[in-house]
C-alpha cells in the first residue's frame, strides 16, 4: 500500500506555494518533512489529506484518488496546527468523535497517554494551553486506526520532557502496529533519530527525498580548487554550492569511492545539510 | 520604575494554578520565565497584564495598581499564544492598530523586520501559518513603545534561522532602547545567553528567582554521604534532593567557599538545573 503524490502544484493568489511535487510514502516508514517557515510543508500536508480541493496534480492510495473518497481519506489522519475541534468539547468527547469518524479508537493507549502527559480528559479543548492542545491532538493521532498519520508540528509548545515522551511513545506505537508517519517539525536534531526517510521542501520544491541511511552514508561537503571541482560536481546532483576565491565548496550526495583524492571531504549531518540547503541567498 | 507582583494567586475551578507568587521586574533587564507545560507561565503573564480580572493579590508599576488603569497597562505589552487579532486584518493594519493603542510605533523597525523575516505585510493575519503569526506578533512586540514586554513563547513554530534572527533582533532592540523583557519559552538552551535573570515556576510556585550571574556562579550539584550532607543541606535553600543508598545528591545555590571538602561538587547549567527542578515525582 503506497500513498503517492503526483505533479502536485498549488497557488495562492498569484504566488506559487508548491511546484510539481512528486513523492511516495511507503508502509511502516517514518518520514521527516523539513523546510523553513513558509516553504509549503503545511500546504503539502493539507493537500495530501484533501483539505484544499483546488489543486493541480493527484494524491492516490494504491492508485485510487483520495479526492472526495471517504474510503481513502479514512486511511489518513492529519494532526495539524489548525484547531478543527469545537472549543467547548471536552477531551473525552474528542476521543469519542474520532472513534465515530474512524470506526475504531485505541482507548487504552489514549487514556494511558493522557495520564502520562498530565492531560485532564474532562477539560474543554478551548481551555487547554497551546502545549496541551498539541498533546491532545498527538494522543488522538497515535490512537486512530489510520495507516497514514500526518503530523504537522507535533511538538509545538511542548516542554523538553514532554517532547522526549512523545518521541518515545511514537516509537512504541510504531513497534506495536507499523504505519506511515510524516512528521513536519523545526526541531530537526531532536527528531532525526526517529526518521527512516527525509524530505526537504525549499520554496515549494522537493530538494531532498532520501532514506536516512543514504543521507548518513552519502551526504558530503566537498571542498577543492575550481579546476578539480567543476568538471566533477557538474556530473552530480549538487544540493548546495558556493565559491570562495578559487575554491568551490559543494554539498552533495555521492559514494565515498567516487570522491577524488585531491578533494577535502567532510561528513554532514541532517541539521547541517538542512542549513546548507536553506541558506538565505537574498540579502538581509 | 519597577513592576511588582505581590501575593498573586489564581484558581481555575477548584484547581490552584498560581499560589502566592511574589516577583519584581527591574528596568532594562531580560527575564526568562521557565516552567513545564501546565506550570502556570501563561496564566502568570495574563494576570500581570490584567487580562484575567478575578485574582488574589496585586500587580503594580511603581506602587500603582495596573488593574483597570490604562496609564499603567500602556506601559506593558503581552505577546501571547492567544490570537487576539481579527483574522481578516492585514499585517499593516495590525501595526496601525497598535500605534493607535500605544500612541507610537517603530515603523522603521517593523518594516525592516518584516522584510528580514519574509513576512508579507499585505497578508491577512488569519492566512498566516503558525510560524508567521508568531513572527508578526514578535515584530509588534519589538516595535511598541512599552517598557515591559511580556513574550509568551516568542519562537513558537519558528525555524532555526528565524529563531536565531529573533534572538539577535531582540538584543539589538534592547541595546537601542533598554526595556524589560519577560520571555516564557521551552527552548531553554537556545535562549539562555539572552537572559539576565531566571524565574522557574513549578506547579504554580516560584522555585527559582535569581540573576543568571548568581546561578552561573552558585548553582551546584553536591553529592556525599548522608551524615555529611544532611546537617549541611538543612541550612541551605535546596532546590532538589534525592538519596541513593547512603548518598544524598542535592542541587542548591551556595558559594563555593561554603562547600565542605568531603562533598563531590559539580557545576550545573540552566538546562540541567531546570531538569532537576522539574523532574517528575509521581509515577508514570
Amino acid at each position: 500500500m503506497t500513498l503517492a503524490v503526483k505533479h502536485l502544484s498549488f497557488n495562492s493568489g498569484n504566488k506559487h506555494i508548491l511546484n510539481n511535487v512528486n513523492l511516495e510514502f511507503e508502509p511502516g516508514t517514518i518520514y521527516g518533512l523539513l523546510g523553513r517557515n513558509g516553504a509549503g510543508k503545511s500546504t503539502l500536508l493539507n493537500l495530501i489529506s484533501d483539505r484544499y480541493p483546488e489543486k493541480q496534480g493527484a494524491v492516490t492510495i494504491d492508485g485510487h484518488t483520495v479526492h472526495d473518497h471517504d474510503a481513502q481519506l479514512q486511511q489518513m489522519y492529519l494532526m495539524s496546527e489548525v484547531n478543527l475541534y469545537p472549543d467547548n468539547f471536552r477531551v473525552t468527547k474528542l476521543f469519542k468523535l474520532t472513534q465515530q469518524l474512524y470506526g475504531e479508537f485505541n482507548w487504552d493507549l489514549a487514556l494511558r497517554l493522557a495520564k502520562q502527559f498530565g492531560l485532564e480528559t474532562h477539560a474543554r479543548f478551548g481551555k487547554l494551553s497551546t502545549g496541551y492542545r498539541t498533546i491532545c491532538k498527538d494522543i488522538i493521532a497515535l490512537s486512530v486506526p489510520a495507516d497514514y498519520i500526518l503530523l504537522d508540528e507535533p511538538v509545538l509548545g511542548l516542554d523538553a520532557n514532554h517532547r522526549e515522551l512523545f518521541y518515545q511513545e511514537l516509537m512504541n506505537a510504531q513497534a506495536e502496529r507499523p504505519r506511515t508517519f510524516v512528521i513536519a517539525t523545526h526541531l530537526i536534531e531532536e527528531v532525526s533519530w526517529l526518521l527512516n526517510h527525509v524530505m526537504v521542501l525549499v520554496d515549494g520544491h522537493i530538494k531532498v527525498d532520501e532514506t536516512l541511511a543514504d543521507l548518513t552514508e552519502q551526504a558530503w561537503q566537498l571542498t577543492g580548487p575550481k579546476e578539480v571541482m567543476e568538471p566533477f560536481i557538474n556530473q552530480q546532483a549538487v544540493l548546495h554550492q558556493h565559491q570562495f576565491g578559487n575554491d568551490i565548496t559543494a554539498v552533495m550526495m555521492i559514494a565515498v569511492a567516487d570522491i577524488p583524492a585531491e578533494v577535502t571531504k567532510q561528513k554532514i549531518n541532517l541539521q547541517e545539510l538542512f542549513v546548507a540547503l536553506t541558506e538565505e541567498t537574498h540579502e538581509n
